[in-house]
């Protein structure tokens, strides 16, 4: 019986997967949200290295990862497959579940994959200080740490209720050397608005990027650095999938369906994306989206042009949105909040590519612990909702008679967010029903009128 | 540049290396605390099973691992073996720093080497409940998991003011399965007398020992367990230093000094024990156990028969000890504040075999920032101390322009432990001088006097 499958350190993955240079019909193209018209690379490089940028809009289909950026990876990848044998007893189930485990990295989840890249660009760029937003602290510690290791100054702009209410993350951002804000702060002049309307707000992601996007626009020597959505960001998660083909091929099997909870999109994609060039390539695979119910980009969304941010600031990209006005509701799933979705995924769903299917924060909870008791791993309640897909499927291939494969991404661990786990156990967890009024009116802010 | 070094799975050691059977005088007799006379295995059927009573007793120098448990630790054994090349560069050392990462388990530590084992034995006869105390958490969500794996109820009694204070290692034990206590509790004789003589005490380890151990001896289907110490509990975590033997074969290179945090013993023995046979055999090794100065058991304390805790329930063994009635200082490095000493790590520091040193926990904290900004991985404050002993000993080295191999357990992660590190950077942290006359007086209660 065999429990994971590991590669070697020289199997870490030599080139990211880019699947722009893939696609049968190219995206549409980004806005600036001035004029409304596509951007230009000189119009990001206020905010991104030259090198990031060529890689966003890049149609080279592999490009090459740095020998520095893979040493990095390699304190923790190639990450570990597990064979969830406790899992299947546990379900009864005939089917074969597999799952990808992006714990193990510095920070817990996959986000270092894409803030090593981003910070080697940079320090290369000569950057000298990064600065990013982050509600949770997921994205912002992991900033810190690649910022430390290539000799970066890191600054973020931590949600203001977060900052007070998850003080462990913030801890883990300064034990990583990163200063931590609690945004809105009275550095930036997106800040100062807020704090003179309103001195007691609890802040929002929306705000925090407007800072850090600010600040980092307003500095020579600094530039701004985003943990999800963009292209690049998705296109440095594919060393998930690359590594996961490589161990499924130890396994001696080839997956049914490929899973990834959605928020932004970076993980989904980081672990679809190369099975997607398989799918393209004829290869029968199913790649399957999980989403809250209580924010159901994918599945309730419309696909159209919007703005990445909820004030407005950042470019105008075409994506599956609930409209940028939409704030959800406070799941624990904080990862999972968000109003649009990657645009390479969104294309991938338009395209009939990829599937989507959403969840119920109770049910993600009850199938983490499930996972938790067989496993070991206390799960991220982000990556619960791939659990609650993979269970789902094994129960409908076994209603069926079928033995399937299934392979999600368990994008990280849960052990900062415990206090989640507490309040499911104590019965104080809320369901959210589809808030459908609220898509309604926040559709109605959409900056462009679709063709 | 290689990074980490990894095992197969199927090198997951076969055997644990029982070293009472290489000693060449044997320890000391454990004494039964009523009559003071050597123990039998009937003493103490009534709180461990057979098989680890034997176990304790073994003179068998290897002793096979059942294939049951073998599977369980696969899911995250062998653990991996780095070099720290990154903390070698900021150091700028010319020594090769290694270390074992024993956080990539279930629990985040090295115990549930020992907790799988443990309860796959009671398990296997027949047992169904293990009753359990912890003080920071660690070792209650190591038996937690692995009861729930084998089937066993698990109940922890829990330090009541970690209760309080410490809620998250409570909920990973609850999302394990286990019932979780606040101790002293109403549901024993030994937790009733203290709450009728203070209500509102805070609870201690040894009010915990007590209830768990009479929860135990006074429920049929129920065992004890208990997490560092014994002699079988060393055993089980030998599997440390077994694989990182093999993993320092992979390296090309043999450790002139192997190091290891040291509060029961239990991970230290894991890590050196092995290398401890080398010794034995003519291997030039030094073996260094890194102890805080608030709680110096092996360097201050004195080589005595002693019980193993605070209220004198338990047998009496003969061990380094700062005297049972000994309460250290309230350092963040939970793990490290017990009075005593694994008996067998005791003989080895007694016959020579083992060296000891002691550090303030503010230069612990140092180092283990140092670790985690070069690592990536925010160091247990436990483990800070071998890390803080690392380093001295990189630098001792390059005083002496010598070139060192230097191995260190880095026995878990800090990912509950954040709170300290804020204190640490908040400059809140206390040194606590030798407490020379609390041990003075703690000394005057020993059970035994010395020959």
């Amino acid at each position: 019986m065999t429990t994971k499958y590991l590669l070697r350190e020289d199997q870490i993955p030599r080139h990211w997967y880019n699947i722009l240079g893939d696609l049968r019909s190219p995206p549409e193209p980004v806005l600036h949200p001035g004029t409304k018209k596509p951007v230009t690379p000189d119009d990001l490089a206020p905010l991104f290295p030259m090198a990031l940028i060529e890689q966003e809009m890049s149609a080279q289909k592999e490009i090459p990862i740095p020998e520095e950026i893979r040493e990095v990876l390699a304190k923790w990848r190639p990450s570990p497959l597990f064979r969830a044998h406790a899992l299947e007893k546990k379900l009864g189930t005939r089917s074969h579940i597999y799952y990808k485990y992006e714990g193990v990295s510095p920070s817990g989840s996959h986000k270092p994959n894409t803030a090593v890249a981003q910070a080697y660009y940079n320090a290369k760029a000569g950057v000298k200080r990064l600065a990013t937003e982050t509600g949770a602290g997921q994205w912002g510690s992991s900033l810190a740490f690649a910022g430390q290791i290539f000799g970066l100054a890191v600054t973020v702009y931590m949600v203001k209720i977060s900052y007070e209410q998850k003080p462990y993350r913030r801890s883990m951002m300064q034990t990583f050397g990163a200063e931590v804000f609690a945004s809105q702060t009275n550095r930036t002049n997106a800040g100062r608005k807020i704090l003179e309307a309103d001195a007691a707000s609890n802040g929002s992601l929306g705000i925090a990027i407007s800072e850090a996007v600010e600040d980092a626009a307003t500095h020579d020597d600094t530039k701004y650095s985003l943990g999800s959505v963009l292209n690049h960001v998705c296109m440095h998660q594919t060393v998930i999938g690359l590594e996961a083909q490589e161990q499924m091929k130890l396994a001696g099997e080839y997956p049914d369906v490929v899973i990834g909870c959605h928020g932004g999109g970076s993980n989904f994609a980081g672990i679809a994306l190369p099975f997607a060039r398989d799918k393209m390539n004829g290869k029968d695979v199913r790649l399957l989206a999980a989403e809250p119910t209580s924010c159901p980009t994918l599945t309730k969304g419309v696909y159209a042009f919007d703005y990445g941010d909820t004030v407005g600031m950042t470019p105008i990209v075409k994506m599956h949105t609930l409209g940028h006005e939409f704030m959800p509701p406070g799941i624990h799933a904080g990862g999972l909040r968000y109003h649009g979705a990657a645009p390479l995924v969104s294309k991938l769903v338009a395209d009939g590519l990829v599937e989507a299917i959403a969840y119920p924060q109770k049910a993600c909870f009850e199938a983490a612990v499930t996972f938790a008791r067989t496993e070991g791993i206390i799960p991220a309640p982000e990556s619960s909702h791939a659990i609650k897909a993979a269970i789902e499927e094994a129960r409908r291939a076994d209603a069926e008679g079928k033995t399937r494969v299934i392979l999600f991404n368990l994008s990280g661990h849960g052990h900062f967010d415990l206090a989640a786990y507490d309040a499911y156990f104590a019965g104080k967890l809320e369901d959210y029903e589809y808030p459908k009024e609220a898509v309604e009116r926040a559709l109605t802010t959409l900056p462009l009128v679709q063709a």
